[in-house]
């Protein structure tokens, strides 16, 4: 991708870093008002102008999108992947409600930051780890409840925006929001309020300081999130972190690592440091590399000090399976693909072995008062999804999704932030009943689902099955969206694959903004379709979610420069342009509609009474 | 793609034609009952057994899949494409209704016919066309509103049964039809009666004997169609039959040959003659070729001549632009994207430029006598379809689906079959509306849409932005999806283009099917996700849509042989296996199930209490 930024460490290659800003398209920020230091950044897409039939140029604005990219498309910050990202959040450490620890208080995180083995792969700084004061909690849920205005609150405000309110033509479609309630206009009250009633979460660990805050909420855009990791079988670090900055350069709003090979402590250093979204983990992921893959050997202790471990890097989110519950594990026995996620096959396996109850359940109290010493959020994993079409919506699904719901209430008596992660594999008329019951069970709070896939007959394509899905749900009103790449269910996504992945979920989430009736969303919708009647075509590329793939598709069939101001295209050729022709068909219908005008002030007849 | 077909003529490569069987897949027949010469083709693909745990075997049976590649998937028939595919529809010949032409009726088709420059460009034969004796009515509506089972009615409902009555468990789940009435078992006297009541069409020209009859409508499975065609910039006779191929490989129901360019004549005789789904055409394309391209100078009488020469040649179909009326055209001038179809823009210039009512409208009954002549279907264009997000739902748009309404009413006053074209671009909470409105304008029947696509904003993916639209309203009742490629908007599809987009829509209108319950569609996604559990790869990727692709990705992250049979994957290597864990479970869960079972009795309490 042209202009990159590479880094050694220890004479290897780190990453190979895309920093090249898209065409026409520079990064601009939109300053703080409660908070003046706060500068929210944005994308500005330059459109070049209209060039009407007489001869006559109209100007075009710049147009705002939402930036996920960070700093890393902005060509005048001096990136070094080495040193991580400028810090954003720097009110964090002066709360009154935070302490700087002076060393990590994991026994894990100690052993690992000890072992000279590690020095080449460790990304070395002398940050501190932050945590809330004994018996205080630093939570935007607790910050909101209390009625405070925080700045991540006004950043999101800000950011969710998108400078709607310079905006004076909003015309569009009715939309259909399903009890959403969508504001004109995002203030930072509007935002607390909504963290306070549960209904959005702020993913935001002190700890995580290089973060570009963001909300998920079902009155908030659509978000998606994009998965990372390593396995066993394949990729490194260097990998990881180049795939988090290509995710996020396309859109993604979260990204989760869940790696589950070597060095995962590492990895996950490399990539918060460098990353300007909210990082999401799989705790019990790297729990059962810690007890060589055994989940019968898993122990509170060793997970309470992974929880740690990871909140003490920065950690902005963490997926516990919470809700799978002894009882649950034979309602899947009968089930055509029985459990597919790994954290409830983990969890169902250990509750089995043991004859016991789920030690995240026991623990569940305990696991709140960690969350809310950094402010980690809760994304209580469904570990009883559907793998497949005829699993969906069974027993065992909802049973779980139940206990989730009063999880939810037990993490908000806590003021922990909560969402709660759903299927999975279901058919597109069943998909209604999992938003409806995740809304009545948890109270509201956001819901984040992956996919769901439509059918389970495409594999290589499961991007588009599950972008089905995700449309609907999201419409429906889950808030955010979890990718799935052409290789779900084959194998582990490469690049490519994560950039379709990621440009097809944020085409369906804005399918869903659109379809909730999202004040602004077919902003960006008209302008392009105008830029595409008035043959501007570069701005068609320039404004729709992945330029540079509508330009060299476009420079497949007709490559020459002058194509792009050519007014006609390769489908239908300069004699069959609809487009050229609707010009003409405008300009003697406007002759003719004066003529008729006449005719019709003169005659009193109804002149188009067979269009109504 | 390994195994093809070259054909030489004059020399120079014809087309390089995909023969290749899919993997672990064979043809098979159904003979028909009524008719005992009707030969329907399926595809089985067979299956390895399930291996247990104890290490015993279970057999797994042939699973038949719909098949829409006629014989070149069939290693058993020689094929020479200067020869044409072998005749299906012997039987049409000798109904009474039908005359053996001694030559070509149409001026044009006789002109070309004659041109000694043209021989090395056109497909020869000695075939004579048929058409309706004078007086007549050769369609298939004609024969069922007098009663009469067809060998093509017998022949879809043994295809579209896929011999769904020899498959006992046939449990999924309940669908939401939206008034859809799905039968339990399609047959051949039903097929008629549907028919008949104008719910669904069987495109089947006297002249394309070559046919293998399907259907079309809102009861049967949903369609999918490709667009091919050469344009003026780029493309040739060999491509187009190259790509008809390919795309009835991949599933394409009936393809559209929108060609613009030169030899449209020849190209269509060539695609005809080697194509066993239906084809479509849009006569004033080759119309206004016949004017260079100047639509001001199309006439009656050249178009009517142009319908009678494609009819002799065989289409199956006709997109009639004849809703475009003249008072409908000043509706669209405030549109953001103004009349995005080619026809719909030319019969607008013609309407505008002549101040007089559009000649199809005018001439509709004349239209509909040359189409029951020969039974070309129609489909009633859509010229005024919104162009982008914008323009969705607006009074040009249902002002002409009103008007095809009546027209509709007028081609069944002469027994010619209809579907109705619709939308284009919608966003998803406008999409009901279109088929609410199509259902009561045009009397339930059949309707064929173009996507819509849910959102402007990413030419590249616009195949994925449509396929959502088209899954959506393909469950609200479409019969028959129009593919989006992913050049959409931006250039002319290649061979991997049309592939994504066959295999994009096919994965929509089987979400449709599922959602819809229609009877046994759940049977191949259950049939895949348990091969998928049992790890069962190969048997995996060779249910799926695209075998080839699936195992292509599979390979790319586990290339050797041994992975094919491994029980686990790249994405979470063995260990973390959610599928093995699975098993592991289940044992655990049905030696605790025994256990519990005993206590239960013991102390009569409520075990799963929190489950339910």
């Amino acid at each position: 991708m042209g202009n990159t930024t590479r880094l050694d460490v220890d004479g290897g290659a780190l990453a190979r870093v895309s920093r090249e800003p898209f065409p026409k398209s520079r990064k601009v920020f939109v300053q703080g008002q409660r908070f003046p230091g706060l500068q929210v950044p944005m994308r500005a897409v330059a459109q070049s102008p209209t060039r009407h039939a007489s001869g006559v140029l109209t100007e075009n604005p710049d147009f705002l999108v939402y930036d996920t990219s960070g700093p890393y498309t902005d060509p005048s910050v001096a990136l070094d992947l080495r040193k991580g990202l400028p810090v954003v959040r720097r009110w964090v450490v002066e709360r009154p409600e935070v302490e700087v620890l002076p060393k990590l208080s994991s026994a894990y995180g100690q052993q690992r930051l000890l072992d000279g083995r590690l020095a080449g792969l460790r990304f070395h700084s002398d940050r501190k780890p932050l945590r809330a004061k004994r018996g205080m909690n630093v939570t935007q849920l607790a910050a909101a409840r209390r009625g405070q205005v925080t700045p991540e609150m006004e950043y999101v405000a800000l950011r969710e925006n998108q400078r709607r309110d310079a905006v004076l033509d909003s015309r569009q479609h009715a939309g259909e929001s399903f009890g959403a309630a969508l504001p004109t206009e995002v203030t930072p009250e509007w935002v607390r309020d909504e963290v306070a009633r549960g209904r959005a979460i702020i993913p935001a660990n002190v700890n995580h300081l290089e973060l570009e805050p963001m909300a998920i909420g079902r009155n908030f855009l659509v978000k998606i999130n994009a998965n990372l990791g390593n396995s066993a079988v394949t990729s490194s670090i260097e990998e990881e972190v180049e795939k988090m900055v290509w995710a996020i350069r396309w859109g993604a709003d979260t990204v989760m690592d869940l790696s589950t090979g070597a060095n995962i402590h590492e990895t996950r250093e490399w990539v918060l440091r460098n990353c300007p979204v909210p990082v999401g983990t799989v705790p019990i992921y790297q729990a059962l590399e810690k007890v060589g893959g055994k989940p019968e050997e898993l122990t509170w202790e060793l997970f309470r000090d992974t929880l740690v471990e990871q909140a003490e890097q920065g950690v902005d989110y963490f997926t516990i399976h919470a809700g799978v519950r002894l009882a649950y594990v034979p309602l899947t026995a009968k089930r055509v693909t029985g459990i597919v996620s790994r954290g409830g096959s983990i969890m169902a396996k250990w509750c089995l072995s043991h004859h016991r109850e789920s030690f995240l359940y026991t623990h569940f109290e305990e696991i709140c008062e960690i969350m809310k010493a950094y402010d980690v959020s809760f994304s209580l994993g469904d570990g009883l999804r559907p793998g497949s079409i005829a699993d969906a919506n069974d027993e065992a699904q909802f049973a779980e999704l139940k206990t989730l719901g009063e999880l939810t209430q037990v993490a908000w008596k806590h003021d922990v932030q909560v969402m709660i992660e759903g299927p999975g594999h279901v058919p597109m008329q069943r998909i209604r009943e999992n938003m409806t019951k995740q809304l009545d069970a948890c109270g509201e709070a956001p819901f984040y689902t992956l996919g769901p896939l439509t059918t389970d007959i495409a594999p290589g394509y499961d991007h588009i099955t599950s972008a089905i899905g995700a449309a609907l749900i999201g419409w429906y009103g889950t808030a955010m969206l979890c990718y799935v790449t052409p290789k779900e269910h084959l194998g582990l996504p490469d690049k490519q694959d994560v950039r379709v992945g990621v440009v097809t979920y944020k085409l369906a989430a804005h399918a869903a903004d659109l379809a909730k009736g999202h004040p602004g969303a077919q902003r960006r919708d008209d302008a392009l379709s105008k830029a595409r009647f008035e043959f501007r075509w570069e701005d068609q590329f320039n404004l729709s979610l992945d330029p540079l793939k509508a330009k060299e598709f476009h420079d497949e069939t007709l490559p020459a420069d002058g194509a792009k101001t050519a007014h006609f295209c390769s489908m239908c050729g300069p004699k069959f342009c609809s487009m050229n022709l609707t010009e003409e068909v405008r300009a003697l219908a406007q002759q003719g509609l004066d003529e008729k005008s006449k005719e019709f002030k003169a005659q009193g007849g109804e002149l188009y009474a067979a269009a109504r």
